[in-house]
């Protein structure tokens, strides 16, 4: 509560902007019981980073790209162990068999909106070839999820490029990570609010391992939204079938970084419990909707090199299914925080045809919180 | 409210019972927006039965088996659509591939201990062989699925018979069905309190198709204790990892019976969301949990004869992916209530070497709910 | 027919031409028991087109582009019913997890090389978003195929534009189907000699439905060479590790298409059965294969309307599982038999940094299988 | 040759005796071109055990089991990492999904016939739950194959008792497996002909690591036969579909063992590959066909410990993606000729209603092998 002094004095454009530029655990809501990481990010995860390109141009166009890197190096010479759940599948996805075959991960993971996947593929692809040390590189598995902002943004107009894409992966930094109309979530709706990019993450205490979880997703889903256990959706009279024409489709990204030494088996598992978060908030995984896990882990140990040596075996650490539980939880936690993150942190957007979606009303959801 | 007369009379009692012998929703806790069946109930879908077979015996049998009949006719003649889905495998479900493979269930299904699943098959199985007109059946698909009750139950003595079994089946009715210390739910142990077997329905309205989705669940696993998004669990201080050593493991068996025309696909993305709805009670899917959800659909337009004419084309109504969507609410709704149903039902229960379980403190619970 | 002329003149020429020329078929390789149909090609089944879009530019483009269209209408309007197997999910096909998910398929089918998915995929879109009567569609699941013709073409080089898929597309045809170095298949390798594109089909005895399978694949993979059970490989000294440094990495597409009314529970199951083909060809599914099969049924009556009145149920005739078995049989024939025939039609080919790969050596191979 | 010597005294019986009683292998067929083990069998893979206990009893009852034990030791306390791969899943398979979720086995692996899974389970659970060191469990997961042998054997009488599994498990051996009409081969059909069991090995050269991998086939499927590459079937006028009634039903189960350090994710990978060695002999997977894959690794630095120390992380040496093609190979010849042991093994049977399989007419066979 650092507005705390100011409160007294200007009452309501102050609880306003509190609200405005807090995160849900600065305004008091504490999702679930384990603690979070310093930033309450992803990139609370050692070496991965987050890059956006936001695209807000003229009237029409309010698209975006994230990219998300396990770690700082060269991701296709040291590829992460890596799983992708699908919770549902109308969506378009790239790279996902290939993750599911061979158990990781060799680009950027990249999301952008649905029109767009090729421009991302094309972007993780360019930037693999031309890195440094890749000059052999003739197959690049690119990872790239979308969301669908086509009642903001023109999303025929297909106008994110490779080169966006690049930049994206480009600016890509450790720390804090922007939430809210940014990036990938530009011109995302969420619970039929402005929903957006949004990150947390969870330390497990060191008994349980010490290891660290993060989540970020791009929500542009709908449901019956649950703010911590609250039936917010209920109270504003947003929710599903509340007659006949109401739909509530959309799709959720969400993806999940640990520290922790988990293989690929068990990285499916942890990627499966993020649609337990999602679960939490309301959302029902409607029929529209393309719900997708990506999950790695930046343990250093785990890394596959691109170049073998002929029946070298790896000599590697890797946690038990035995101790998966708490991972499990931090799971479920970090993904029910984030997106609730990332509907305190977008703002009302008019965009394409001047359709608007207005921002999540805080202030009256905190009456509720309360 | 049949003890609505008594209330007035002795207070403090009559509070205590009215809540230990009534369902959540008739305390007022309403999950969920859309409207429940006639019983609440798995059996609201026409046709379902549901039989227990409760076994308490000596100090230490704490045990059972409950049965579910998609219809009332030769279940193995008139197969029906149904899919599985597997929130988490560590279980013993017997009869998962051919389900996925065929798209069909051809036999009743069978809920008990984890170490009786022999039992449960050699039942089904031996129910569907003496069956009036399945004289020349040599393969039968026995779909059983178990929950560990060895805290309160000599599981390692396997004292369920396969006679047991057919008894269960035999006893299957429609209407009111038997929450909590019964059946299959006889021993089972939920968020650390007394679990068993539950159910609840939603009766979609007749604008999205007026179907019945039903589910009935034996709960028996562990997490972070949710009832309709109070944090119960933490306020009464059993949560998952509270100390290094407290556990969460457990599982839960879920069927979902609908009579909307749905196929194996539609399905299994049906019995998908029903995780979701166990996410929302604070469940986490732990390592050690077998988290298995059998759907089914009892339209008889989609039954599947067991001879079918060479060449024979079926012709058939079905429900399309676009209108999914409030089914899966409705599965996602129904569940959560099934599971803190059968919490409500149970009462306290010692058993294995004297091993104690208590009830959920309903009074208290009530309390913060309110 | 281009050595016609020249036949006359050389003798031994002449019979090589001859194979050249020939397909197996027509040389006496009768692969398997059941017909085949008019032109033993996917086209075979009513409705289904292909088009290919061949890049041969001087020393270093040697790649291509093919597209199959399920049938000659509006296809995101009139989509079909679809499933996709992975045999070994060494690649990056893009659309599959919709595809399982909805069951289905709204796009022309494209294959290309493994650095161009992003091309097909954009190409893909493109023509969708712009084909008449589809001004409203803002989501397009592409399913793009590939494998990796880097050996002979510089793949790097990302030689395919989305304009070169549409030509592809727009140029698909019914009838008989170019095989060999055409299309996604101009440099491709397989079983060390020559692949590219193979086609073939099976028509079914009346009283076994009279249904049609037809089987186009892009080979590019390796194993040990049988030609109708002919161990070809090892007589010709090309097997895989016959000294530690021979890999047989390399990939096959294979697309089924049926005018059988068959769901996409089904499908799946047929796409699993072209595997069994690829098998008898003597492939081994290595682990650095991109193996999938992609199937769809024309049949009308199974077709998905992209818009669906609201509660609109679908009365449609579909084949059950019992008369699935002699279906499988035809994929597993055609497969065979499309794979060699890619064999048989491709030239030697010179290409990237001189790099040549020979022709299957026709002559030698027909005198072993008398 | 053991019989070398008579066959130059009594010509034509001699020849008959020579080929009822030796290996195909003996009898000069060479499938594939890796070297097999010592014993040409699943029991090359040091430390897996092979039992049998065939029941044949008056005129009805020809069935079986075969037990196949990954260790010597306690299995239950040091599990091995497993994998089950669903070729096609019409069969009652138990314990798939807790291989699939955890990764391993923790019981002797049982088959037999379709109705007595029930018999098969509950004899493995007993077995681990009485042996020495397992006091404490409460949970074992076993995991039963069986397929239908009803043509010649009683399958309804349910023959199979759970102290004759547990007999199959404890009179498992090393070195010679018997093959044909023993175990739960005892009352199969393998393509018209008298199936049964059949086992065979690969040893990888020293260069590929020198693994050994095993396979263990329990025949009972239809198809096209075809004995290394030669089309037997048509020959002898026996194939699915010759006239319309003729069906190919039937089922295989395929267990692959090896001393290869192969995780969880890998071994499935090796699993399905059986699939492509049995399209090899002609099967085709019909719809009623039961066709299971199950692959464990025996090595020793990957067991998993039933007590696990809390957070103790594995130390572990293991096969990378890499370097599985030739493991892939290995189990594609192996299971091809495990399959055609088993059919020259078998003798002709006579069982239930006097029904009668003959044997593979070898002789002729392997006058065309020639």
């Amino acid at each position: 509560m650092r507005f705390a002094v100011l409160t007294t004095l200007f009452c309501f454009t102050l609880t306003f902007s509190a609200y405005s530029q807090s995160r849900p655990r600065d305004l008091g809501i504490t999702i679930g019981i384990l603690p979070v990481g310093e930033y309450n990010a992803i990139t609370d995860v050692p070496g991965v980073k987050v890059g956006h390109l936001t695209k807000i141009d003229g009237n029409n166009i309010r698209t975006g790209v994230t990219a998300i890197l396990p770690h700082g190096e060269n991701i296709f010479q040291q590829k992460v162990p890596a799983a992708i759940y699908v919770g549902n599948g109308f969506g378009k996805l790239a790279g996902s068999t290939q993750v599911q075959e061979l158990g990781n991960i060799e680009s950027p993971i990249i999301l952008t909106n649905t029109l767009s996947v090729a421009a991302g593929i094309e972007g993780a692809v360019r930037y693999s070839l031309e890195h440094k040390g890749n000059e052999n590189a003739q197959s690049v598995n690119a990872v790239v999820g979308e969301t669908n902002d086509g009642y903001l943004n023109d999303i025929r107009g297909m106008h994110i490029s490779s080169e966006e894409v690049i930049q994206a992966i480009m600016s890509a930094e450790s720390g804090i990570v922007s939430e809210g109309n940014v990036g990938a979530g530009t011109g995302t709706v969420c619970f039929g609010w402005k929903g957006g990019i949004g990150t947390a993450s969870r330390k497990l205490p060191e008994i349980l391992g010490g290891y660290t979880v993060g989540v970020l997703v791009q929500t542009n889903f709908g449901g019956n939204l649950q703010i911590d256990g609250v039936a917010v959706g209920e109270k504003l009279g947003k929710y599903p079938f509340r007659d006949a024409m109401e739909k509530s489709d959309g799709s959720c990204m969400i993806v999940v970084a640990t520290d922790a030494p988990v293989l690929d088996r068990n990285l499916e598992r942890m990627a499966m419990r993020a649609m337990m978060g999602l679960a939490k908030t309301g959302g029902i995984a409607s029929n529209g909707s393309g719900d997708y896990v990506i999950a790695f882990s930046t343990a250093e140990g785990l890394r596959i090199p691109y170049e073998l040596e002929a029946q070298t075996l790896e000599k590697a650490e890797f946690i038990q299914n035995d101790d998966m539980s708490s991972l499990f939880m931090a799971v479920i936690e970090a993904t029910e925080e984030a997106i609730i993150n990332s509907l305190f942190a977008a703002e009302t957007m008019t965009g394409k045809d001047g359709n608007t979606v207005a921002k999540l009303p805080v202030e009256q959801v905190m009456n509720w919180m309360k």
